[in-house]
């Protein structure tokens, strides 16, 4: 795996609206998938029954699947919460569930995934400091927990730091993850609601004290200039939803900004999204074909949508690989946002 | 055109779910658009003004336009209809508008597409017998005013018969419409809550009196069964919503009949929804995938379901037509009927 590298999400299974294939073809080489949400549907020994992940979904890349952590707390489903671990409400049907340690080792097990992600306590980012401290403390204690279990042929597994804008905080939690020892690490509890320049100046702040040897994976981050901004301050692996969330909801990518596609100026426009772009909708599609798709509810929108929005940024990651391979990233960064001159936002 | 043919449907310039490619790779080389859909969203005038609408949608294959006379009836958003035309309400957003043969011949002019449909006058399937004569002769007099405008180069025209299950009726409009004289002929009306051995008895009464020379259209048709009579009784070209619409809807078409995925026994089935399709699917996906993508309701679910739907009902009129090739068609339609031994319906 090269790096830095952008996954995209696949939580059910699927990249929403895209098939392997032209996942593989943007080119993605690794996929996020959510062990919470497949723990629920269809089920981990379902998955297994069918031959783990890989098979299952026809991907023969690599997977990460996240623990589920930061979807039991982001979804309020929470029904209580201790040392052992986390009762909560299926967000599906309202079943009860539990989840631990060992247990979300177990599902990842099940899984098959490449790289597992350990079980973290996620503060709520306007939580007291003592509140942050115990959920630091508590998934700490947890992922000494995740790497007693038994573990899977070629499954790495990551910790992760939280500890949200405070740097203090994080520099603990990132030397007591780091003692437990992983495969790789990333940092969780950030694009949360903060703006881009506290999490770009804390990024600045404590990404480097993540071993250098190991990937530094920032989880949830996927905005364009959250990536170069992050890039540069070291960080190795991201995944996010928005890339495919926002395509399906009319904003698309360009390198000139952001445009959203229901603005009545596309009516009649034979241009393609990026004329610099050369990803198969831009190669064949109108930004009118596109309108008409979006205003009549087309699934054929949400497929050329997302292929371009996911094409747009994997290879704005990889561009800055490029870059930091030829040694001019800093250049790189600066072109990057000199041409950020049009957000329909 | 190699006949027979089935033609997928692609109201709005868009085959539901599916790219052009992924509709040439069926194979299929012509499908239907709707020119009533068109008119209304995104415009002719955008269409044309985007370069037609092979190319607004990026499809190099045959297009064949319905006029949008079966849409207006059966939406019922009818307001009044004499001699000149129909006026009626968009049922988009309800705005007032009017179609007579001169404008949908010029709106299909518009479009650019290969075949273009007359305006017809269709009677609710239990309207009495006056009023279908009477909407049998407006449709007469309606075609001759089609064929009096001016023909865009490479465009052909053709007519469509009414008259329900009445097989006097359909005899006398039959005459009228050839005399008017058209590059093919269409039986419209079948298909709208007869029984489906009321319309094989129909078609074999008289389909055979439509030009042997010319391309016969069954409109609407495109359940197996019904295909497999319909050649029989010498139709060559079809079109219907059946594919594309139930397999999103979770029914999934195979030899043996038909299944619905949603269904508790493909939880953990590992087996392709048919073991003898070619399709991209079936090489690729077993059934528990595509149960818990459709139970997730997620948009490759009806990608995956809607190829393989397209490709079994494309494959059987290709399958129908080597057969009349090769001077067996009567054995490959007793082997068509006697495979048939599942239906989940």
């Amino acid at each position: 795996m090269q790096t830095p590298v952008f996954m995209p999400v696949g939580t059910l299974a699927t990249v929403k609206a895209m098939t392997p294939q032209e996942v593989a073809a943007l080119p993605a080489s690794i996929l996020l998938c959510n062990a919470y949400h497949l723990m629920l549907r269809p089920g981990s020994e379902i998955v297994a029954r069918c031959g783990g992940l890989h098979r299952f979904m026809g991907w023969s890349g690599l997977i990460l699947t996240d623990s589920g952590g930061f979807q039991i707390f982001s979804l309020r489903q929470l029904m209580r919460i201790d040392d052992q671990g986390v009762a909560f409400r299926s967000h599906v049907d309202g079943s009860a569930h539990t989840l631990d340690p060992e247990r979300a080792m177990a599902v990842q097990a099940e899984l098959g995934s490449d790289i597992a992600m350990v079980l973290d306590h996620c503060p709520p980012s306007d939580a007291p400091r003592d509140q942050v401290l115990d959920a630091l403390q508590r998934t700490t204690r947890w992922a000494k927990r995740c790497v007693d279990q038994p573990r899977p042929a070629h499954q790495a597994r990551f910790g992760i730091v939280q500890g949200g804008l405070d740097l203090d905080l994080r520099r603990q939690h990132i030397a007591q993850i780091v003692e437990v020892g992983f495969d790789g690490y990333a940092l969780g509890g950030f694009s949360v609601g903060e703006s881009p320049e506290q999490m770009a100046e804390a990024l600045d702040a404590v990404a480097h004290l993540l071993p250098a040897d190991r990937p530094r994976y920032l989880m949830g981050v996927g905005r364009a200039e959250d990536l170069v901004r992050a890039i540069s301050a070291g960080i190795d692996m991201f995944d996010c939803v928005m890339p495919t969330r926002n395509a399906r909801n009319g904003q698309l990518f360009t390198s000139r900004g952001r445009i959203v596609i229901s603005n009545a100026r596309f009516r009649d426009d034979p241009e393609p999204v990026d004329a610099a772009c050369a990803c198969p909708t831009c190669q064949t599609y109108s930004r009118a074909y596109l309108r008409h798709l979006y205003v009549c509810k087309e699934i054929l929108y949400s497929r050329l949508a997302t292929i371009h929005n996911l094409h747009y940024t994997v290879d704005l990651v990889r561009q800055a690989r490029l870059a930091i391979a030829a040694g001019n990233f800093a250049e790189f960064e600066r072109r990057f946002f000199a041409a950020r001159v049009q957000d329909d936002e």
